[in-house]
């Protein structure tokens, strides 16, 4: 699939979500409590209504994580404290089941799935990765552009294969991961510049980087954003400042959209990556939930100007999709609320 | 257990709670991730090896919500909208498996425990209803006091012997639940006497009252918090101006932290009563976790005055323990994560 060239019809099913959102409200007056009283979880049932065309929602089950993952060049520019080898690391982890984001999709029952878009490093074949390597990580943004146009293509194409592979194979509800050493300051470029905001309102500290490499994250950003210029297109931006895992993760965001499946999203990778879905896609953010406020900065700019309410905030920043994974029982909730509960009128 | 006279020694594993807790934080650090990433998640996982005296702390499940309900004489001043019989109607959803909370529990994992301890209706004895009615409803707490120090006494003891019995049946967290009409109004003056704030400042609008009735509601609590005296003690304030359910679950909150096990608060109910559990037993907040911020401003004056920080906030105003329970799969989560999680030397 060519997202610029041959857009999904997203939009098609406008009127028949339009009209399940009306009876979820309506079901959701006659339920046996308060008007209201549900507060979030009836705005979210509605939505997931809205989402399927469909009054009751399907339950979001079964769910998968994708975690992409791939390398930044950026990373030379000193702009974060962990060494780009943790990148490999973190993939075999994910493998051996230890990381923060097996832990917690076990405890929601969502599947994990690893996605090599751009490691640098040697991934082990036999570890059970998918491997979609469009290439070995990407180059410096601050000094050249991060990606050609052709490889953010080929990004958002595998995002977009593996969205309709997970739902292909069953999946109703897709979940955003990522993880990249330096990841967040390709994400904090694209958030400023589909936002409008300044560098330095939308950069945060990441892992936990201090005031002198900050000042320097915000610089690279600035020359990024520079050289790419303004007024870039959205394949042209995340090819000059973006990143392999965010132009895949844009492309997932597209493909759960076009087969109209909730995607729910993680933090600063996600919001970035699907500020980018809804540039090249409009419409796609009817399909995603926001699992959490991440404590980026950059994550809550993005959800602003898409338009979404997180569903948890928690002050996290760990990324891999743990935020939004942790939000997966809400979300279910909320669709179970209009599936099983009684009306007033049979009390 | 007569709470009064001897009080349960919660406090004595106040060292052992202190070293598991240090214990987290250091496990924490080490863990395969950023230091702090997981934000709420690791403080609460510091609180749960605090509460077992354990590091990792136990996962807190099997769980139970136990629902407390009773009838409210002050229901005669018009402060809801919603006639006494609703009670006795929503005790019968309960046992059918419709209401919010079978839904939100079940999709949770938790068992729902109904408890009879003032419904003034007849509740069917075969609808597995726990019978333990102290009396068939409070009396009017505007004009006398809504029950007698003997009746109110006897109302913490169910709550206490409920917790206690869950416990010895093999339940590892407790969460509060309630249902009875007009019991904001009782719960609101409740919060107003045990955080010394106006009775205006911490009266909501229940089920959705409007301006006049609203005003009627603070009234009837200035009224009946006169009667009683701003130097009652904790027991006497549950009889002047609280109720049944109330009651219960303040000996139910004194129960867990007795066991030494999580009690997941719910809303405002909640809220007054483990405000009334920590008059009584000083220390008993050590074991309890807010599941969620209510939309009651009552609620969060409990809260704040218990300095507890609550998990969700979504706008609930339901009751029936349904924002505790939404809680449930995040504070499994937060344990889970330092049972489970590898280190960063196993990298």
């Amino acid at each position: 699939m060519n997202l610029e060239i041959t857009p999904p019809a997203v939009g098609a099913s406008a009127s028949a979500g339009a009209e399940a959102a009306a009876a979820a409200r309506s079901l959701h007056d006659r339920l046996a409590k308060p008007r209201g009283s549900l507060g979030r979880l009836e705005s979210l049932g509605v939505r997931l209504a809205d989402m399927a065309g469909a009054c009751p929602p399907p339950v979001p089950e079964p769910a998968v994580v994708a975690v992409f993952t791939a390398d930044h060049g950026v990373v030379a520019e000193g702009v974060t404290s962990w060494p780009q080898e943790v990148t490999a690391q973190m993939v075999a982890a994910f493998c051996r089941g230890g990381a923060a984001i097996n832990v917690l999709a076990g405890h929601a029952g969502a599947e994990v799935m690893v996605v090599d878009v751009g490691v640098a490093g040697q991934v082990e074949r036999s570890s059970g990765v998918l491997d979609r390597k469009v290439r070995a990580g990407t180059a410096n943004l601050a000094v050249e552009a991060a990606m050609t146009d052709g490889e953010a293509r080929r990004a958002l194409d595998v995002g977009a294969e593996v969205a309709a592979g997970c739902v292909g194979d069953g999946a109703r509800c897709l979940i955003t991961g990522d993880m990249g050493i330096a990841n967040t300051t390709a994400a904090a470029a694209l958030v400023a510049a589909f936002t409008g905001r300044q560098p330095a309102e939308v950069t945060g500290r990441g892992t936990g980087i201090d005031d002198a490499t900050w000042a320097r994250k915000v610089n690279v950003i600035e020359r990024g954003l520079e050289r790419t210029g303004a007024g870039a297109g959205p394949l042209r931006l995340l090819a000059g400042v973006g990143g392999l895992e965010i132009a895949a993760l844009a492309g997932f965001v597209v493909g759960g959209a076009a087969a109209r499946v909730p995607v729910l999203l993680d933090g600063l990778m996600a919001g970035a990556a699907a500020l980018a879905a809804a540039a090249l896609v409009p419409g796609v953010e009817r399909w995603c939930v926001a699992g959490h406020r991440s404590a980026e900065p950059g994550a809550t700019a993005a959800l602003e100007h898409l338009g979404l309410d997180p569903v948890l905030d928690l002050g996290l920043r760990l990324g891999e999709g743990t935020g939004a994974v942790l939000a997966l029982p809400l979300v279910q909730a909320a669709a179970k609320v209009l599936r099983e509960m009684d009306t007033l009128d049979s009390l």
